[in-house]
């Protein structure tokens, strides 16, 4: 704020500067932002703490960022561009990215062009059902020993109270009365929020209390956390677990002593305005003040209001939270921590570290006290990172005597290969279109979404289903709901092997260069009021994403002298919506030709794998021997993955006898 | 800043509101302030960030909030005030606590008012001959083994640089590197301060790296706290000792390896403007917001301005302080961690800790690194704190095999009698006469504090010593100033026993209301153009001052059969000047009547304790043994002390015998 302040203010001062305004859809007021000529709208918008979407970092490729002007169209210099038709174009709407100040102007920024518009959504948990894979995932922890050892607990003490004889410290009285029921050699401790809070409850409390202490078996410290009286019986001992995504983070509330989850949570990764994906992102970093603004973007404006409104959820404080457990991509782990990425993207890709010890909860938000110990799950190369170390603990895929295979649909694709012998990981840069990037139409898994479709091959109808509450009208497509239309589009004659379009009909059409389309909602139906169509680029951009994983797949197994008909189970994991059509998936030539039922959706196995360390020491070890045991595989220094990338550019491949109907043997 | 700002944003807002202009002597621009009729001008200034001092904390009874009526004199009720004599009241003078808002005014705040008028001082030690005090100091430590085990040191590490065949991360490298050197079962720890910096000091160093290692004996774990290029030779590991006095804050920025200062500062505590003493500053704490404000007043107005500019003068940034070692009573130590001190004013006096550990920077001063450990000095009763426990430390007392008296002359007096064998310790409630306050001409040691005097008895000329640079015009006068003074009244027969003024001259002078007062300088040779004139208040309250030191010492000695002349050595600590004339003392019954030569001034000891723990882990062991074998004599609780008490409120005392031509006997 300072910055910006002391920016305004130099600017105000100055006779070139050029007022903008802004007016944001559903919003109060207007901004006023100050510019100078030639600085693009985006820029503009972004200083002035406006959260225009930009995915592909400003580059007009993405087309996420449409504005609208309201006034001063004559002095934007602007050009019309891919993303924005001649009609659409002539009714003020620009690209914000592609326009450039020469003089004042109002600009309308609408809903629909934000990176956190309706993007946190929190779920209030106490007393609900717990979701089947949630509810299995916690049985397995238990049933293999990987429950209920958090390290914290409530411990009561019981003092005398000081008299004139016996001036003794409320600190060194409560050690003492500590030391009677847990004797030295242990290591007393006590945080400075417990000691802040230790005075009254101890008098309140006539002289009964709980503390919540953590235990350190290998050094012997006993760290009070917390302290409260003895009754009535203290609040729980509340850990959060996050997964700190490229484009969404999650979160958990969780009860320590039970398990139970409290409040679960979701929010756009505010570092998205800076980029779409981890390379942009790192770009970002490496600019002045950069690495400061992505961390403040995922610590203040992503992680700080989600914890908090969760916590409000569930009836606490932020600083009622000890514990702290996340997992993110190697990138996303720097990041949040300001350690700077930049090595991760140059030769020989080497990350700043691996793992990361003796952080506090203001390391990963300013909003947690130092007192919460925080857990990151460890990185393990520069494209492999704490978010699939915790992943494949949480698949236990570690535990299998059989071949198996681990597969993450992010932002970034990543694969582990082995079981309890060996594993093997690998990532492929499958970019951004299963999260709904690189895709005209495509959206994140949230309402609104067509998580799923079916096409009538005859009438070319489409039958869809939309993410939220019934009547919730369709806003885009999500990464399932791709699949399923591309699978279908394909199955159909829509498309030919190559993504191009190859029939006709009242839902396709074709722009003045020539690039068909396929429309999925015509606009009156839509949320926004205009067609949600896919386009050939489109297309494209997903059979690229697709190759890159199953070309993927391949190789590692290569690697391993392995062939997909060898694996036992794949485990699919990813946010990539409430669960995948596998046949589609295997029909379009993503996932390898194997029976349906050796898949399995986990869904976000990186939040699941920081929640068992947050509850379980021994998960937590687990996951550290997950990431010692691991060994990853640079596909680009691969030889042959280039030529199996190019031939998997295919619908369903270039070699048809891998989809063929016998399934499982190759 | 938050909350007056939204407070100012209500009050503009209303029509009530009435605007007082502050023009701040020396200052450049005036600051408005907005207030409400019936306010205290000193609360308007205090509220509108301007420092007014108010060592009563408002009670008109210290005099020192004199500001001068620019205009709107008709608009403040204000009284006439035992501080403002008729002539100044004419002239616009007024007490800022005892004027009341009524209407518009514009107000002359005069610097001699302000609480941190040109109170920060900070020297240049690079290079420089150290006092005779702390090389003395030094030396005894070296002798003792007290010196050189600061526990952090620069050490040497070599890596290989990464490959696409060993791409493990930077901080794994360096872990690596760093066993090849100190193997497991050391545990090897980084702060994310080191880590931050890790990536680029391996590539512009050639992989060939110092770390500032913290090694911890006891857990085995060593901790990067720091890592720079081997060559050129990286900079001193730097710590800071800090004294928190109720008054002034003292620190000292060392090179940790050779123990030598570089830099020197004072500062007064700004949390003086909600009181001079322990007592008025809990009463502040208690008070809604009142532990956040008076934290904020020590962490970011005295000691992060002090650090920084000490930095600066040292050549570093206070990022690359390692670690801390801090000592003040046991009110300062809990406000400025933060901690409620409410119950160490009330029966059973029961403070909420005596030792804090798992300090960090930041704990202490925003602008300090995680990284930085902080030690703080143990207290060991309510009014006997962690500046004794370090003090007695630094006198050697402890080590000596004949009885020994500690005296800490400060804001509070604290004793302590013992040697080898035991430690008493007490407090008496001095007053803060001794730095100046409770005395209208009183001022804290500094620049233009008269430091010593002497009165000729026929003529009552007096001839005076000034600190600060040669021509320096006298502006108060300083503890040890006051003890000449007084004793030189005394001795001089124009004060009798009882302080009362029974001779005249040009010098001495009465108001209307009879009350004498003795002029040391004449309006045109002060600083300020106006008398420095001790009045019969004044000598009043500092003969309450000694005699309470006095009695306690009596007190003290007798719980343990002893007598003054038992004491083989007298040590005095405390600011009060650059020393004490202790003829001068004896002679007006402030120190017991002994041989001169038994009597050391040291100097702060506080923070030549400080000084040993930041650079002696053997040294910070042997204060917590300190404070572990003192036993706290509650005063106040023992039979006696208040006769003694009153019994020494007399110059010399009721009991001349005492104070006989016969040192040493009684």
């Amino acid at each position: 704020m300072a910055g910006r302040a002391s920016y305004e203010t130099i600017a105000a001062k100055t006779t070139n500067a050029i007022n903008i305004v802004f007016r944001v859809d559903g919003g109060d007021a207007a901004v006023n932002a100050v510019s100078f000529a030639g600085e693009s709208l985006l820029a503009v918008a972004q200083r002035a703490g406006i959260p225009i979407d930009a995915p592909c970092a400003g580059s007009g490729s993405c087309g996420k960022c449409k504005v609208w002007l309201l006034s001063g169209a004559e002095t934007l210099r602007s050009s019309a561009s891919r993303h924005i038709g001649a009609e659409e174009y002539a009714a003020g709407a620009r690209l914000a990215c592609e326009s450039f100040v020469a003089g004042e102007a109002e600009v309308l920024v609408p809903d629909a062009s934000l990176v956190l518009s309706k993007r946190m959504r929190v779920t209030d948990l106490r007393g609900q059902r717990e979701s089947a894979v949630f509810a299995g995932f916690r049985q397995t922890l238990q049933g293999l020993g990987f429950a209920g050892d958090s390290g914290l607990e409530w411990r009561e003490v019981r003092l005398n109270p000081p008299t004139l004889d016996d001036p003794a410290a409320d600190r060194e009285r409560l050690r003492a009365a500590y030391f009677s029921v847990y004797p030295p050699p242990v290591c007393f401790e006590m945080s400075l929020e417990a000691l802040a809070k230790l005075p009254s409850v101890l008098r309140v409390s006539g002289w009964h209390v709980v503390c919540a202490v953590r235990v350190d078996e290998t050094s012997g410290k006993h760290t009070i956390a917390d302290i409260a009286p003895a009754c009535p019986a203290p609040s729980p001992l509340v850990g959060l677990a996050v997964d700190i995504g490229t484009t969404t983070v999650s979160a958990l509330l969780v009860d320590l002593l039970t398990g139970e989850p409290l409040a679960a949570g979701s929010a756009g990764n505010a570092q998205l305005r800076y980029g779409a994906d981890v390379i942009n992102r790192i770009i970002q970093s490496t600019r002045p003040g950069g690495l400061a603004r992505l961390r403040t973007a995922i610590r203040e404006e992503s992680l700080a209001p989600l914890i908090d409104d969760m916590c409000r959820t569930a009836g606490i404080t932020p600083a009622d939270i000890k514990k702290v457990a996340f997992a993110g991509n190697t990138t996303m782990t720097h990041l949040a921590l300001g350690i700077p990425a930049e090595y991760v993207r140059l030769e020989p890709y080497v990350p700043a570290f691996f793992r990361a010890e003796g952080l506090a909860g203001p390391d990963i938000a300013p909003c947690l006290p130092r007192s919460a110990e925080v857990l990151a799950a460890p990185c393990i190369g520069s494209y492999v990172g704490g978010d699939i170390t915790a992943g494949v603990f949480a698949s236990m895929l570690p535990k299998q005597e059989q071949f198996c295979l681990f597969i993450d649909l992010g932002t970034n694709g990543e694969l582990v290969f082995g079981g309890a012998e060996f594993l093997l990981a690998c990532a492929c840069s499958a970019g951004p279109a299963f999260e709904g990037g690189d895709i005209s139409c495509g959206m994140r898994a949230a309402d609104g979404a067509i998580e799923s479709c079916r096409l009538d091959a005859d009438t070319l109808e489409l039958e869809i289903s939309v993410m939220g509450e019934e009547g919730t009208k369709p806003a885009g497509i999500c990464g399932s709901g791709l699949i399923d239309l591309i699978a279908e589009l394909f199955r159909c004659g829509v498309i030919n092997a190559k993504g191009k379009i190859i029939r006709s009909g009242l839902r396709i059409r074709r722009d003045d260069a020539g690039v068909g389309s396929f429309v999925a909602v015509f606009a009156p139906d839509t949320e926004s009021g205009a067609d949600i169509a896919l386009t050939e680029v489109d297309i494209d951009n997903f059979i690229r994403a697709k190759g890159s994983i199953f070309s993927a797949v391949r190789t590692l197994l290569a690697v391993a002298g392995c062939e997909p008909g060898d694996l036992a189970a794949v485990y699919v994991a990813g946010g990539i919506g409430s669960g995948i059509g596998i046949a589609n998936a295997i029909s379009i030539g993503m996932l390898p030709n194997l029976p349906e039922e050796r898949f399995h959706y986990l869904g976000n196995t990186s939040l699941l794998g920081a929640y068992a360390m947050l509850t379980s020491r021994a998960a937590c070890a687990e996951v550290e021997a997950v990431g010692a045991g691991m060994t990853y595989i640079e596909l680009s220094a691969h030889p042959g993955y280039m030529d199996e990338f190019v031939a998997a550019c295919f619908l369903p491949h270039t070699d048809a006898t891998l989809f063929g109907p016998e399934r499982g043997v190759r």
